[in-house]
């Protein structure tokens, strides 16, 4: 093992791994209860504002833009501790959701709101809804045409 | 919203979204606790192999190989339960820890086994250790120069 690698995983020097986009994957968790609530990247524009405010700041992959998670749902993410990995190319975030506490687009309170159903008997996996209550309309919240 | 983004919202088909690398993400959850044990890559084999022996395989892209977890430490993952997201481009697996129960090459339950010290006293965030405890010498069970 190189000094680069030894100082990255067993160190305690913040040395956060951007991918050659730039990205770092985040994944979500709620403090409270351990569920997994979302997954994005952040830029280290994203990261820093995170950081300093305590809120969870993304880069949008799709709109090429920062994004304050809940900017316009009013969702928002308090950030109670953040975890990074052995080589430090993940962080995850654990969180508080604020509002209605939903943290995904849809309006249900995770974006992980399905799981695989796996049969033998089935040619491949379907997916069983884990929760199927969104809490808010998204149409009404983002508009008709917006995700 | 289209009907492709609707199927995969608000379907039960699944339909797991590789990226352009031909992998998709996958976060591994102790089914126990919740605790975030460590986050890799699939490609479509690695799925596949996943959901029909019921053992996290991965795709490698450091050694851009097919990689069953703990084929060399014999700490292998247990799959409980597969969860994907609202566009199905992430996965979450929660498992149960075989052998030691150690997810992490450095020989630690787990991958995220610190967390950031943010105080704005400092000029960036250090690293707190809240796992210190190698269950196994990752260069007895590696060898001196493998990760």
């Amino acid at each position: 093992m190189n000094d680069d690698t030894y100082q990255r995983e067993e160190g305690d020097v913040f040395l956060p791994l951007f991918g050659a986009d730039g990205l770092i994957p985040a994944v979500v968790l709620e403090s409270k209860t351990g569920h997994p609530l979302m997954f994005a990247h952040m830029n280290a524009t994203a990261l820093n504002l995170s950081v300093e405010t305590g809120f969870a700041h993304f880069w949008s992959r799709s709109r090429q833009s920062l994004w304050k998670k809940g900017e316009t749902s009013g969702e928002t993410l308090k950030i109670d501790e953040i975890l990074t990995d052995c080589d430090q190319d993940v962080l995850v975030l654990k969180v508080t959701a604020q509002g209605l506490g939903t943290a995904c687009h849809t309006g249900r309170r995770s974006c992980f709101y399905r799981k695989l159903k796996i049969d033998p008997a089935d040619d491949r996996p379907r997916l069983l809804f884990i929760d199927n209550t969104p809490l808010f309309d998204p149409a009404e919240v983002y508009g008709k045409s917006a995700k």
